[in-house]
């Protein structure tokens, strides 16, 4: 495609997305479903009871990276789950340790494309806010008022239950939940005779939610394996209208967990208050010295290498903002950051998320000392062109230009003659935002697959707020990453009562039908109007 | 006293003081103690298993105020030991409720001077940071490093214990541990056939550290059988040099713990970062508008109403701070706020100590969210003539003028529809600061006695930078109010490990002797160089 054409195809894909936008609701029942999912849904409500049996087994087994026996059976119970559908897998492990990855592959005689699916299994951790009930004994249930409600019965065997019930459990939507969806898609289409039209491989990692250490050596390692036309990464949420996304970026991420020192031991706070430093409000000014109340970044040279959105991606994103004013309603806001600016906007920005404080008691346990120490927990989400490693110097250089000298070692910090003085400073590796062009023949015909399972056409959106580790997949394959999300937007996924929305489930199952049989077809398409 | 004269005496207290301060070193060994202090010594000596076997019963026993059982049970115990060395004791009770005060009498035939021993025996909060230890099982422990090492063994009946080691144990130095120096005071003295010279009586309060909320009550209530011509707090440390003090005054004190409010749900911090409200941000900003990185409080108003300290309280404050360079090393800092300035002189200004923060998680409970709500809590302390009512309108004018609305209902908080803009603030009562004038007669004479008991001349501060509530009692006593503290200053009171040092406590038994026998005869003078 030459420059013009590329330029008249941007141009009807910005157009594609304001009309998108405008008539969206519109659409959303103008569109008959494709006889596809008319026929996966109609095996599927015959089988609700054994897929949600599936999935709540799934469901209940402990996920955390880091507990290498829980992790490794998570992936056991996968590979077994592939195999009944006459895939063929394997545990890919990492040169360099780490949980293995689980491979499936399923080939199709007289195929020329071959598709990978990504999902993780492994989940967030489930310490910090209580959950309401057992983050690993899942839960079927009513949202009420937006919280948990009533227990919604599991259906007889042959019945079906109410789209609208949410399954609680955690990693239900974060990716547990699409993983059903990959290996119920084939029980579907094998049930009713319906071949795929490519190869299918799929890849799910184990470690995304512990930050991805091992996957760039997995990857190289077991390169030839997993080539493939192009990814789809089954990860993340829909669009909070409910409406279908195709999203071509993630944002990347790092983190940093800083702790600032008061006296080596805590001190009467009417004795010593307002002559010992108080690390409370050390961290406070430092935190301030970071971030405005608006949600600017105030760290010199943050920004340096952030590039600019084009004009398709600045569009692109104002239209995934339609429903900002319902969602900051459901959310009981009356205002957001940057005076309010569209989140699809904001989401091709940088970010800078306080994760947490701790300092000293409040409430109940709140002394009448000055505390010790106070640390606090950030995730910068990064856009492109931006380096973590880099970010680390340039944040680094804030805090030595607040005054402190930064540290590393927590014993040498704490030890130091001039703990006042002193920031200890932890950072993770982090990594780097990817994004794939508009204009790849794959993300046409992936429009319309969608737009023929969802009854409506999807949102293009240039990058998902939330962090992949794709540029792994960037460093190796020269395929196109595109992330295909299918759970509810209120899904609560990191925090307490990560739940998924059983209807989405279903949607996820007759996308992953469709893309496996009704994608090679239109392939060839450069970018069409749904 | 006529006015010159008073001038003048208040000139040679600060030349005193400041001789005091230079000399103090050389003077600690240069003055022998008291012979009424030999001979108490001679019998502690022979009695400090029996000594340490009453105090480690009453350390062991729970007295959360709020805990109304607990904290009975420990009234009634004091009842029966005073009873035991011949007070005639009572319960007080306050008619608005609360913990009971714990009032004990002992009447001296021809004593024309009645003093009155305050104390309290309820204790702080245990929870929050961990204990080396449980709080509420006291053990006799080494310091090794500034924390808590090896055990000593109790003496056995007739044998001596270090000195230096401390009794590990909440309330132990906070206030229980000056309890059991006035009991044990009676035994050396009756064991010795010394008759008290003056009417003694003891008031124990049960409410203290939970703000004393009945006090005034209880003291109106109660006020004939009451009066006396001093009031003695043994209450707070001495000085950090290990000399020791006389206090005439107590910083007021007012709490307030604040919550602000994000999204009404956790939020994926990579799919709403930045665009959602950041409470633990926007609490950073509201910490940091109120009070500078040098402990300069910045909030419009808060230092209307500030009574100037005098020449000689500045001066006697500057004394206090001689050791502050020590005090800094010893506690691994290098720099103290307000760029260093005297500790004497700080506590004589307002104070702004922020006892925690809590919003999300840190370390291995940070998840990629944005939290919900961001709490932090503040003790304020107050020098005269602030007025905690008028503080809370003054900082409650501040939230506003950062752009909250102040609530004080944390249901009608949450459940707002911008909750963004909102914050919930719970104020506590609170009390004002008291200070007794420098040249009331009762003061040179306890000086006297004080430097006689120690062996060196006490500091005479103006004012503690802790807080007691003393204005309950300049509203409803003309006495003068004097605090004349026993315990070792590196206790940690109100914080976990809080500790009493044996020798500490065997001084304090030392001067209750001394000063129910040997202030009256010297009560005549106006203020005498010790």
């Amino acid at each position: 495609m030459n420059r013009s054409s590329r330029l008249a195809s941007r141009l009807v894909a910005a157009l594609t997305l304001t009309l998108g936008l405008d008539v969206a609701p519109a659409l959303a029942q103008s569109r008959p479903v494709s006889p596809l999912r008319q026929s996966v849904d109609s095996w599927r409500r015959a089988n609700e009871r054994q897929i949600l049996d599936e999935a709540f087994t799934l469901f209940a087994m402990p996920n955390l990276a880091n507990d290498s026996v829980a992790i490794r059976r998570v992936a056991s119970h996968l590979l077994a789950a592939f195999a009944k559908r006459g895939f063929t897998t394997a545990l890919l492990e990492s040169p360099t340790g780490g949980p293995p990855a689980v491979f499936a592959e399923r080939l199709t005689p007289g195929a020329t494309r071959t598709i990978v699916l990504y999902a993780h299994y492994d989940g967030q951790p489930v310490a910090g806010a209580p959950w309401d009930g057992d983050p690993f004994t899942p839960a079927l249930r009513r949202v009420q008022n937006g919280v948990a409600g009533d227990a919604v019965p599991l259906p007889a065997v042959g019945d079906t239950v109410d789209p609208n019930a949410r399954i609680y459990a955690r990693s239900a939507s974060d990716d547990k939940g699409p993983i059903v969806a990959m290996l119920t898609a084939f029980d579907a289409l094998d049930a009713q005779n319906r071949a795929p039209t490519v190869n299918v491989k799929v890849f799910l990692e184990g470690e995304e939610e512990a930050g991805s250490q091992h996957l760039g050596d997995l990857l190289r390692a077991h390169r030839d394996r997993l080539q493939g036309d192009a990814w789809f990464f089954m990860d993340g949420p829909v669009h909070v209208s409910g409406a279908p996304q195709v999203v071509l970026g993630v944002r990347g991420v790092v983190g940093v967990e800083v702790t600032l020192f008061g006296a080596s031991r805590p001190l009467h706070s009417g004795h010593y208050g307002n002559w010992a430093p108080n690390p409370a409000v050390a961290a406070a000014h430092l935190i301030a010295s970071m971030r405005d109340r608006n949600g600017r970044i105030t760290i010199a040279g943050f920004h340096d290498d952030v590039r600019a959105p084009t004009m398709d991606e600045v569009t692109a994103g104002r239209a995934l903002s339609a429903t900002d004013d319902s969602v900051r309603r459901s959310l009981g806001l009356s205002r957001t950051e940057a005076d309010g600016a569209a989140l699809g906007e904001r989401i091709m920005q940088p970010a800078l998320n306080v994760r947490g404080i701790r300092a000293g008691g409040v409430g109940p346990s709140a002394a009448n000392a000055v505390p010790t120490s106070a640390s606090f927990s950030i995730d910068f989400r990064l856009v492109p062109d931006q380096d973590p490693a880099r970010l680390q110097q340039v944040v680094n250089a804030h805090l030595r230009a607040q005054g402190y000298e930064v540290l590393t070692d927590a014993a040498a910090a704490s030890a130091r003659p001039d703990r006042e003085r002193v920031a200890l400073v932890q950072w993770d590796d982090g990594y780097r935002s990817v994004r794939t062009p508009f204009d790849a023949p794959v993300i046409g015909a992936l429009q319309r697959v969608v737009a023929d399972v969802y009854g409506r056409p999807p949102f293009v959106a240039p990058t998902l707020g939330g962090s992949l580790p794709l540029f792994h997949f960037a460093d190796v394959f020269d395929a196109p990453l595109v992330t295909v999300p299918t759970v509810n937007a209120d899904n609560s996924q990191h925090a307490p009562n990560e739940n998924l929305r059983v209807g989405n489930l279903w949607d996820a199952i007759a996308l992953v039908a469709a893309m496996v049989t009704e994608l090679a077809p239109r392939w060839v398409d450069t970018r069409v109007v749904p």
